[in-house]
């Protein structure tokens, strides 16, 4: 078929620029959310793949297995029972819906929500993939900065109160508050309180994206935000993508009816994949508590080398906090540094990062800080990685000086 | 959680009225999209589950596999072979997008092509996801009327001269060519190609919606609009879900790169589930080509129940075409009957039906149709459920006479 026929005059305004064809993944790819392959607890998704379908197989003759637009019963029980001794989540399966990961659960929520020119507040560092979607409803994201412990709170008193004050309800406060992303922070109880707290005063609903919670370093974790509402204000949602396999579209929200219907209404596209949700209602009731610590564990190691590569190739040049959890390193490069520039030069060398910037509603604090995945790579791949990424940011800016390894061990 | 907080006033302008609670199916369902579970090929798709996970299933740590934004390659590589052998579509793995079933392959054809205000032109008996999609994004669909042959092309052509005296360029002509949803008919090769004749005077693409085109009962079709074009103004779509399972969520688009390259930008969930992907990629290429015939010729035999028992129970009251193939049967009931009403009355005794207003741009044509699927209802079921739901017609009125079957057999 010769393409003669011109589509652009039908292309409606604000449509987002085409996609360049895909052409792999970088070498040394430190980007989006990727596993560790060898944690892909293989033999028992096969035998729970061929459990699910003996035993309920031919429903998928029914659109969503019969089983209604929130999803695979099985899986929400198995939510249920997770959510409570996990995250202290008090829930029934009628207060889950099962979503095509949590990306799903992002864009069903701003569409229940957001109108172009709403406001919501967000935290200053936050996900990429967050950050795009407002952008493009043309919602106004008002970042808070963070600290050690996530968002600041008196900053976000200061911000509800000035926002208030020019007549402005934001639409909801988004965090990301157990293994935040892209800064591994933990944001503790009392300043969960106190979020909820101002989410009540302001009359502020609080959007908890919880899909990193299942990796931490240490096993133990503060109630979901969702545990602890006293006013029910709180949208909490999550994932499979971390603690299983991305590739797997599986997620999850939980939340009072009346937002939940008011998703359910916007969610019409026949339930979500029910082979990934029989598989994993399968696995996870039996496997996924004793899983999770072996992934965690393999994750903690692949930090660690990540952490001594970053040490070894730029010493004192590379500054970052251990994350307390999660797949991601963030980290501060000093100021000279460009990481836009830094990720296009690098990407040439095979390198794949993400540049600060795209995660910040503060361009310029971002500026020279980066985000780095570990989880996929292997250790010699972050360690050869590594070494690139420094050869290339030297040739470019300047730093780490070559002696940088020498200088951190001395 | 007590619930105290009220989301109301944050929901924007025109959001759906919130979903009811689930309630299940009806007893008797002649709704929906949903196949006969006794033709779900269960032993080879848990064999490919199997083998695909054996195979690769380490790879699902990285998100769509690896294989980039346009999904499974192998399962691209098999469509790319089946459209040829059966559509006669010239296609590669370039041109192919897998999607979460052809409903999200209908939003990315929507979003990227229309605006609110804008006009398409579509049958004038059509699937009801599509009305409800231009609906809600505030676009006039124009409805043509079809014969035996599915869409008129006398009317289109009438239609598309019309338009543009009035200035306006639809942005697509929305069809389902091959057994056609809801009246079961399918486009003869003469006609497709006046379809494209009349496309490329003026400028307005063909949108082909081929999803029930494996099920036809002579086991032969035209070929694809797609195939068909000089001009490269036609999208594809077609699924998995009517000739393997609807529970699967796998559909396709089949696009020049020019519409593929925006619809891409526009694919923000991380890709379709992979699991599934694997699994129909791996069974199909083994099993497609005689699974077909086997599920057709099972789907025939439940099209003969329901005829016969429509003809038993409401006799010369009930008139229908046979449909060329597919899942459903479109029916018109004497004028008086209002199949809005009869859906309510018969939902209540169990039975559950397509209203015809819901399926077309003319409600008053369809005031007194229903469309009624038997994929899957069980042989004494659709008898069971068509005689409830004469009882129930008969009741509200006054048709089909109690001596229907009598006057028929007469």
């Amino acid at each position: 078929m010769t393409s003669s026929f011109d589509f652009g005059p039908l292309f409606p305004a604000g449509l987002p620029a085409p996609s360049a064809r895909w052409t792999g993944l970088a070498k040394y790819s430190f980007v989006g959310g990727n596993n560790d392959s060898e944690q892909v607890p293989l033999d028992e998704l096969i035998e729970a793949a061929s459990l699910a379908l003996q035993r309920e197989g031919r429903s998928l003759a029914t659109y969503g297995l019969a089983h209604g637009p929130q999803g695979y019963v099985p899986l929400r029980e198995f939510l249920v029972t997770k959510l409570k001794r996990d995250a202290g989540i008090s829930c029934t399966v009628d207060d889950l819906m099962i979503v095509s990961g949590s990306l799903q659960a992002l864009d069903l929520v701003n569409n229940t929500l957001l109108a172009r020119g709403d406001t919501v507040i967000v935290e200053q560092e936050t996900y990429q993939g967050s950050l795009d979607r407002l952008a493009r409803l043309g919602v106004n994201a008002v970042g808070v900065p963070l600290d050690e412990h996530g968002m600041r709170m008196d900053v976000l008193a200061a911000a509800l109160a000035e926002l208030k004050n020019r007549g402005i309800r934001p639409k909801y406060i988004y965090t990301i508050p157990t293994v935040q992303n892209p800064t591994g922070t933990i944001m503790p109880e009392t300043r969960r309180a106190e979020l909820l707290r101002l989410s009540a005063e302001y009359g502020v609903p609080v959007f908890e994206d919880d899909c990193y919670s299942d990796l931490v370093w240490s096993g133990q974790r503060p109630p979901a935000i969702y545990a602890m509402s006293q006013h029910g204000g709180v949208i909490h949602i999550g994932s499979f993508s971390k603690s299983i396999a991305p590739a797997l579209r599986v997620g999850f929200i939980v939340a009072p009816w009346d937002a939940m219907s008011r998703m359910l209404a916007l969610k019409t596209d026949a339930g979500s994949g029910a082979l990934e949700q029989m598989v994993l209602g399968t696995y996870c009731v039996q496997h996924f508590a004793s899983h999770v610590p072996t992934l965690t564990k393999a994750l903690r190691g692949k930090l660690e080398t990540l952490m001594e590569a970053l040490n070894e190739q730029f010493g004192t040049a590379a500054e970052f906090e251990e994350p307390k959890g999660g797949i991601f390193l963030w980290l501060k490069l000093p100021d000279q540094v460009d990481t836009l520039k830094l990720h296009k030069a690098a990407l040439a060398a095979g390198v794949a990062i993400n540049p600060g910037p795209e995660w910040s509603t503060n361009k310029a604090y971002a500026g020279s800080r980066l985000r780095m995945c570990f989880g996929s790579p292997s250790h010699q791949q972050i360690r050869e990685g590594v070494a690139v990424l420094a050869e290339v940011c030297r040739k470019e800016f300047g730093v780490p000086a070559r002696s940088a390894n020498v200088e951190k061990r001395a």
